[in-house]
């Protein structure tokens, strides 16, 4: 045997995969899965990356694709992917997290694995143009607020996001892990917007217009909001907030000794870096603080290891992520008290509890809300 | 169309691939370059990770691989893959690099592309067990000074490691970008000596024997050793000294316009961390400094970035990196007059000399000694 010219994983691995969720009646609009039980590091490959698409996946060929920047700037600008590649490049390390991440877990513990629970979650060396580099060359007007990004996919996807965070650290990334995005992360360029909700990094990005107002789009009224217990809704809440999930052992796996076992889990923020991460092994009486993985990055997924032994007595092993703004990730009591419990699954969006595995006297772990 | 569970590139992108060298009469021994002409940021994807095996490629069930640590130990001891991954882990980000990269250029400037003259050069996160972890679990026996590793190939690859690296940062690595190793890797298992020459880090490693002296292998005496001018030949060598490289523009590249263009390279050192990369455009009279991507991290591959306008002209460009214990990398001239010229190629290994890119008239961008 051989390489082949592009490689692919053991014919041992095939368990390795993406899965898809169960909750849509198409593949048209849907969602898939990255099996984090399997992943070590910090990193994910770009074939295992969770994915969501609203209309399908477009198939564009670079060289015909056009970005056009309009409305409130001085010279409307439309862009090839030559002449976006010729710009200044920069690389960064960040998380995309899907704002229904987690959302099966509102009322009840019904994900049966962490892929399926937590894997609208991964992590990636992003590669592309700094957005303020080309706002500027376009020259943003004053009274500019808000820029409105808009996918080429079947779905239109559009979401409005601030200037200030456009000009700040949002990308036009075109790579991935080195290498171009793959089609389903938005070939040939999709919008970057570190530590914000996945689907505001608009996939497949052929415009942005720069405006006064948000667009408020059905993505940010009817969609990725969050009904509260007093009717209204929570609205352009942007940064996914510190969250930190066991990933091993987590539901799903068995341990099949007593003694050693090391704790791993991976834990993130939107709004900066991750500072300590906190782990119960008696179901949330006593925390000790986990050893975390270098490099620690900003909006970057970290992971974080605890040295264990299990006495083969039933327990329930919990972590929580605290983020450099001292934010700390709430008990799913705190979230509820907080945001009620309002939709089809209680709430959909910003699931960010506590998540509680279950050892039982066999050693199979399960997921529970403790 | 839908995401496959297991994704693949764009369809647009299928030049974007490992190139076999076209220096071995067959299959069974060869290697494959990387395309670091099209590849951004500081990662390599897994699938056009170099690779370079010695007796093809075996196929080896992880459950029924095993791994013995043995001779001047206490315990002797033989691991399966699930003992191996029930030890706590790590995960670190390091470069790989043959150390016959770059072997064409010492008489004559003749890779047509940084593909072939530098692609044997990629760098992922690994994670795997300290080896040092397991070595205490065995117990080294006083008077241990080397360790001699063995792959599983058909080649058994084996190299001899001093005991203090093999106790400071080696590892077990099973996974790499977050997943399994790839068959071509090593998988299920290989070591991982961080700076070290590419063949020492053995690939489906099986032993590892603890000795009072190296195994004086035919890879560190007739292959692997530089013959030097006085007729002695350079051996134990171990680490990959600082390097970089211009890849883009890099030969078979074109400049389609004259004025703002991005220079682009890579730079790494076996020693530590790179601290400076400089790069000049007029063929090496003058040297500006580079910016250097973060996170910077020794022993793994660093981007570095120079904007630049090209006015027609025709033109050198050459980039020199220097890493943190003052290491500057060599011109030819330089590398030459301590290594001589005494291979096939000039020499075979270790060739980190500066690389120059020339600039026609017309914009194509060729190799050259300058």
């Amino acid at each position: 045997m051989v390489s082949p010219p592009y490689g692919h994983p053991s014919d041992y691995e095939t368990e390795v995969i993406r899965r898809q969720t169960d909750l849509t009646p198409t593949d048209t609009s849907s969602w898939s899965f990255t099996p984090l039980q399997d992943l070590d590091g910090a990193f994910t490959p770009n074939g295992l990356f969770f994915e969501r698409h609203h209309g399908g996946i477009p198939d564009i060929d670079p060289a015909a694709h056009r970005v056009m920047i309009h409305g409130l700037v001085e010279r409307p600008l439309v862009f090839t992917m030559e002449d976006i590649m010729r710009f200044p490049a920069v690389s960064r390390i960040h998380f995309l997290e899907c704002s229904g991440n987690t959302l099966t877990e509102w009322r009840e513990p019904t994900s049966p694995t962490v892929q399926q629970s937590h894997g609208l979650l991964s992590n990636c060396e992003w590669t592309g143009v700094s957005l303020a580099t080309l706002l500027n060359e376009a020259g943003v007007k004053s009274g500019a607020k808000w820029i409105v990004a808009e996918g080429a996919d079947a779905a239109a996807m559009t979401r409005s996001v601030p200037i200030e965070k456009a000009l700040d650290d949002a990308l036009l990334a075109y790579s991935q892990n080195g290498e171009r995005l793959r089609p389903e992360q938005g070939y040939p360029l999709r919008l970057l917007l570190p530590g914000y909700e996945g689907n505001m990094n608009i996939k497949w990005l052929r415009t942005i217009k720069v405006t006064d107002q948000p667009g408020h789009t059905r993505e940010e009224t009817s969609k990725y909001t969050d009904l509260l217990p007093d009717g209204s809704a929570r609205q352009f809440s942007f940064e996914m907030e510190a969250k930190s999930v066991i990933t091993r052992p987590a539901a799903g796996h068995r341990l099949k000794k007593t003694g050693f076992h090391e704790i791993q889990g991976l834990a993130w923020s939107g709004r900066g870096k991750i500072i300590a991460v906190d782990v119960s092994t008696d179901g949330g009486h006593n925390w000790q603080r986990a050893e975390l993985e270098e490099p620690i990055l900003p909006k970057a997924l970290v992971r974080f290891r605890l040295p264990w032994r299990w006495d083969g007595e039933p327990t329930v092993l919990q972590s929580r992520a605290i983020d450099e703004t001292g934010y700390v990730q709430p008990t799913r009591e705190q979230l509820i008290n907080a945001r009620g419990l309002n939709g089809k699954f209680g709430s959909v969006y910003h699931y960010n509890a506590i998540q509680s595995w279950r050892i039982d006297r066999k050693g199979e772990v399960h997921n529970v809300h403790a």
